[in-house]
């Protein structure tokens, strides 16, 4: 006998975990659909070589490494070294060819720079499934886990940005998260920052240091500038732009007035002023507002970046995204622009079930349980269960004539709506007891009544 | 620059791929679920001591490990062994603790067996997911695939039975697949067989060579056993058993005689004539055969067994199951009995394209693409979209003003069903002209008007 355990920070999903997370994948993947994005799936197992060096030194210590089928160990031995001056790193590449991918964007890089004759441009896909990271299990990171993606790419339009921003919208409306707030900002803001407070040879201290701006405030953030060598006059001159409000002309004008000497902040400003323009036209419901402490993925994305919010909610970011410029450069296609989000399934999902936002199952489908009292009621039960499901219902017929209460506490355990119990008088009348498990009423009916009452 | 690869015997999924790919598994789940079978999902990963052993030693070698992080080689260099003399099976254990998951049925023991005080039984569980073998890649086989799986466990009824053929039935009458056919045989009534040859000690040897007859026939079948010692009594006498009927009261008293001196052959008999009961309750409209040539997986298989196939489909089974009675014995839960069944989802999908059964992705939603003539009438295009996407239609808004040839060609490669041309007419008087890119016709109207038309 063996006591089976689960592989470390992995989960499984039981019924209502799995119908919650579908309700939740299915609104993404609705309105990623409306969006004209499309669906694609790619493998699990990638070969290291396109994996590794796309998530830097950290990152592919992080990657599964799956082990070479058939003799593995001899590339190891023919290399002839004594075993004890072999590290694993060295044996790594001789025994693992393949891993389990790590994100989303790096498969659908190669799938693009492998597609790309067969691809119309701009390509608008969706993806969502399983990635694995080999990190140290903890509260809500766990070694596998999904990611929603959606990209367009082979288009700088800022159409796509403007949609990705009313998708946000109807994502959060459909799952009655109503508090949400997009925040905005552009790379090329941040280097006309740099490039005013004349000091874009620390573009990175500086970013680095504003992208804490949530957790360590503005002295945190002024203190660790300082340290990096900026002056005090910097520090002033940079308050200035750490600050959010809601994105409207008036503050885009006002930011143009503090950047005028930076030609790339301006540029940035531009596509802020061309997004915003695109928000009115589609009369944008959604709270955005314009951050000038959002930095975020910067060795990345080149353009527009975002990031949605929940207030208070203590969780951080539930969806974010950019652009950037050479997804597929590395594959052998350079200089494709996109711009793709992501949704954060996992604190989204901790979200609705924090505020109960889950729908009960049954909501489309009402499940039912025959009770057969006799074994000889079986055939009939099983009879009238045909027609239930013809009529939409989810149905299962009790196996075996049990006592009644052994059968509602199961109708009960897998939330059944109705139980229909059958015994002698109904048996013999071709009638159906049925109970509402819901509200505990019991009312005696034929077949055909009771399906058009419930299908109304 | 790097020409990147899929992983040997692994694929991606385009758009059309993916789309028909999720109709199948939509139409399997939601029948799955109208019987009142729950979803769970189980982790890609496993540790190897759940997994190992489970699938006989080919098995195990065909079990893609995963390498554990971190200095993995140094439990290999504790051994002290000169490298030359280890072997990859005997490193294996001691660098790989965890492995991808095989099948589901596995996993889904170790579920049960972890969960057994929060499920109540009998439990109805589906599950489809991906598994993952190292197997050898060939035409119609990958490395990584999908089961589609449901079991019923904790209950010996056989309404599961009759419940399953009634959910094939559904399954593929919803595919459009209706020349499909369903074998049904029972491992007891094969011990019978073998009981009244008096053959009960080479029941692996009858039952391997049985299980040939598909391919080898029945002069086949008989020179196997003729090596294996069988008699040309024995051969003769096993004629009347290897038929194939369709499944009625007529064919079962003639076995219920055939087997008369078998106890054993005798109770599977009666199960088959109960299901037979069940089937005629539940009006069946399925084509059911009870088929003495069926004999498989019967390492596992304790009482009934199922196979669906379509004659001259070259497919060989595209669902199978049976019923077992010990598969979470080895998780420490004995004595549970199930049945389950699975659908081969990747025939399934090859034979529906053969038949050109997959639906057009835009039956239930049209697709869109805006084309606007001039930039700056894609704030117009975008505002449209939204009342086109709250009308529930699938919407992209063309990111350039470049040519309408252009244009047009995208739309047709995205599939779309209607072009909304945008130009100075349009933008002035507030109208759209509407290509239908499926007939070719071109109208001018107003957005009300139009998406009164489609909803309708």
């Amino acid at each position: 006998m063996q006591k089976p355990t689960l592989a470390k920070g992995t989960r499984d999903f039981g019924p209502t975990e799995t119908a919650n997370r579908k309700h939740l994948f299915n609104i993404i993947a609705k309105n990623f659909k409306q969006f004209g994005y499309q669906e694609i799936e790619t493998p699990a197992m990638e070969n290291l070589s396109t994996l590794s060096g796309k998530y830097g030194e950290e990152g592919d210590t992080l990657l599964f490494k799956i082990l070479d089928s058939g003799d593995y160990l001899s590339s190891l031995q023919k290399s002839n070294m004594p075993i004890h001056d072999i590290t694993s790193a060295m044996a790594t590449p001789l025994i693992a060819s393949k891993g389990l991918r790590y994100d989303l964007t790096v498969p659908f890089a190669r799938y693009v720079a492998m597609n790309r004759h067969q691809l119309s441009f701009p390509f608008k896909r969706f993806q969502m499934q399983p990635v694995w990271r080999a990190d140290r299990p903890q509260k809500g990171r766990y070694r596998e886990f999904w990611q929603c993606d959606a990209d367009c790419i082979g288009s700088d339009s800022l159409v796509s940005e403007a949609d990705f921003i009313n998708l946000f919208h109807n994502v959060f409306n459909d799952l009655h998260i109503l508090d949400y707030q997009i925040h905005v900002n552009n790379r090329k803001i941040l280097e006309g920052i740099a490039e005013v407070l004349e000091a874009k040879d620390k573009f990175i201290e500086l970013t680095t240091a504003i992208d804490k701006f949530d957790k360590i405030g503005l002295e945190g953030v002024q203190n660790e500038l300082k340290s990096k060598g900026f002056s005090n006059e910097q520090l002033l001159q940079l308050e200035y732009f750490l600050t959010c409000s809601n994105l409207n002309i008036d503050v885009i004008n006002s930011w143009k007035e503090a950047l005028k000497n930076s030609p790339i902040g301006l540029q940035g400003l531009d596509e802020i002023e061309t997004l915003y323009h695109y928000l009115v036209a589609t009369q944008n419901q959604a709270q955005v507002f314009f951050d000038g402490t959002l930095a975020r993925g910067l060795s990345y994305y080149t353009g527009c970046i975002f990031e949605v919010k929940v207030p208070n909610s203590g969780l951080g970011s539930i969806a974010a995204g950019g652009r950037y410029d050479n997804l597929t450069g590395i594959f052998g296609l350079p200089n494709v622009s996109g711009v793709g989000i992501s949704f954060g399934a996992d604190r989204i999902y901790d979200l609705l079930l924090l505020r109960n936002l889950f729908p009960s199952h049954n909501a489309l489908f009402k499940s039912v349980l025959f009770c057969p009292m006799e074994q000889e009621f079986i055939p009939f039960c099983m009879k009238e269960a045909v027609l239930f499901r013809k009529a939409g219902l989810v149905v299962s017929v009790f196996p075996t004539a049990t006592k009644l209460k052994k059968q509602l506490d199961y109708a009960n355990a897998i939330n059944a709506d109705f139980a229909v119990i059958i015994g002698s008088e109904e048996f013999k009348s071709n009638t159906l007891s049925i109970k509402n498990l819901k509200d505990g009423t019991q009312q005696t009916i034929d077949t055909t009544t009771f399906l058009n009452t419930i299908s109304k």
